[in-house]
């Protein structure tokens, strides 16, 4: 049994105790109607938390990529052209499974570390006209907290459907499914909800349900299928489709209990509280921020690493001599900046203080 | 925290106390070196109960169903011809994805509840070219144990890959990935090794990776694509592809820790101890079972209902006065079998005992 790291990367984060003894308790069958009642209640929170009254609202078996992958191949069929904006690894992923899905793949690029521009994204409906458009809210490999609401009015007046990657966003900062008008939403149970990792929270709104329903061809995945999911996570029959993993599904009801309990607001404010008491003690260290002002994601927090720190170094000095955890750099980013989560549990006075101290012995 | 349940229908299984003590653990990120060395002892500990020396070897980090999935997206390109046996529900899952890869579908079906006869596969490989032949090694819609070595040798001369699904199979009963020439196979955690459902043990021959190397086009799915999730867990880069369910890797390692300590000769026996203490049981209470002797799983009993039974009812009352699951039949045998199973922790004296009294005082 391992002693408990803290968790500062790009996710998993810390799971509070109570998500730990839920997970594992004595197991269940998937079609036990006390599962049922677990599953009526992971979706009756998830409605809550996305702030939506989409029913069609449940957590993929599988990890946040999977939960990505659910979003596009069901809406996407061979030949439909979709625009995807790109300002960091994962609006790179979408475009890849575009790609995947038989469909023309039109991209918005941005630079790494910064939004994409609205105006952006109008230049590129004037010139194609894709059945949806898909876009990262908190691009986890830059830090950058990407503004929806100007977007999602210029997506709908073209006639698209809007599909966000809210996977570390979700639960650590304004999220508004329905008010957004955002019509497919994955996130990941890892990062600011709390739970362990393997499982990702999706939302359809009913323009999405409608699309999916008028498909020309079968989705290409059986496992991600939503015409095959969705009968078994709502209507009376709760047919059998794949065997869900119930252990996780416990955990992943505990956390968002917690997350209820807790409030979306207050839980919202304690990652800014968080993020800025990160900030300026690191500013006092001499670290900057790659993410200007107004575009800093509080749960994960992109800093600029001086010439004179060894990345790997010193973050295996922190993981082996502290127990801390952070995130290394992503693609274009490698080498060249840390990733600090501060993310659910972990959005704490007590998480800053612990890292700071040790960063300040260590460089 | 629910009460224990004796979990008896076809998965999951009641996990060892050892095994959700195992979930529970503090989380670790999914790239921190401690967690890399719990993914090297799944590979080794799954290379082991496989019985193969197959170096990709690994557990998907979704279902069952996803594995299934895995071995076909990756080894069909849109066009090759697929052969297919079917003899219930899961070989006709993997026609299913066979058709939504764009492969050529040819089925060779057997009834429900027997075999599928290796003569019929010889003379289908006389009237094709497939590049795989899949068949389900133990049918959970039916109970059927498939013999394969015989059908391996065909499919070997034929020159195709012998793509096999073990999900309910392995750790219950004589499985030989190498022997047997078996290229592709698929498992769930949540059957005879008695870990909680949502991983599915996988392991490639080299001669399928040299077809997943050859493919002329990518896999469909991002997620399930063996040359990206290879690279996480195998080699030195350990590259990041999908956060990793670690809590439930805790658990599949323990869970694998388990079946080595017990032996995999000790376990198989005890699972068909187990199957004969139910078969002579059910028997003398006027129950038959559906399969034919030779062709029975040990762990999953098919018992056909006799016509005074009323089954929702009787599994009902089963569950909720006596704390036992069963299985309903699925499919074509919905409402005609109860699916009784005995896998891993529940292959015991114990659970017949317990399930054979609260049948004989319901009837």
């Amino acid at each position: 049994m391992n002693k408990a790291k803290l968790l500062l990367g790009p996710g998993p984060s810390n799971a509070n105790q109570r998500v730990l003894d839920a997970m594992s308790a004595p197991l269940i069958g998937h079609l036990d109607p006390e599962f049922l009642e677990v599953m009526a209640a992971i979706k009756e929170m998830l409605q809550r938390t996305f702030q939506t009254r989409n029913h069609l609202t449940f957590a993929v078996s599988a990890p946040g990529s999977a939960g990505m992958e659910t979003c596009l191949v069901n809406l996407l069929d061979p030949g439909d052209e979709a625009l995807i904006c790109v300002h960091g690894v994962f609006g790179n992923r979408m475009s890849d499974i575009v790609e995947r899905c038989g469909a023309k793949l039109i991209r918005v690029d941005a630079p790494w570390g910064e939004p994409v521009d609205p105006l952006q994204v109008k230049d590129a409906l004037e010139k194609c006209n894709p059945k949806l458009v898909a876009i990262v809210h908190a691009e986890t490999s830059t830090g950058v907290l990407q503004p929806l609401e100007e977007i999602s009015k210029m997506v709908h007046e073209a006639g698209s459907l809007l599909v966000v990657d809210a996977v570390t966003s979700f639960c650590g900062t304004t999220l508004k499914i329905d008010d957004w008008g955002i019509d497919a939403v994955y996130s990941g149970s890892q990062k600011c909800l709390s739970a362990p990792p393997g499982l990702s929270p999706v939302s359809f709104s009913e323009r999405a349900v409608e699309v999916v329903h008028n498909r020309k061809s079968k989705v290409q995945s059986w496992f991600l299928d939503l015409s095959l999911v969705s009968n078994y996570w709502q209507g009376a029959k709760r047919a059998y489709h794949h065997t869900a993993p119930v252990s996780s599904m416990f955990a992943l009801k505990e956390a968002l209990t917690l997350v209820v309990e807790e409030g979306l607001e207050n839980r919202y404010a304690r990652h800014w509280q968080a993020h800025e008491l990160l900030k300026s003690g690191m500013e006092s260290l001499g670290f900057e921020l790659l993410v200007k002002q107004g575009f800093r994601l509080p749960m994960l927090n992109a800093i600029k690493l001086p010439d004179h720190i060894d990345d790997a170094a010193v973050r295996k000095q922190l993981l082996d001599d502290y127990g801390i955890e952070i995130g290394a750099g992503l693609g274009d980013f490698a080498g060249k900046v840390w990733r600090i989560g501060l993310m659910g549990e972990n959005a704490r006075p007590e998480s800053v203080d612990r890292l700071l101290t040790a960063i300040k012995e260590i460089s």
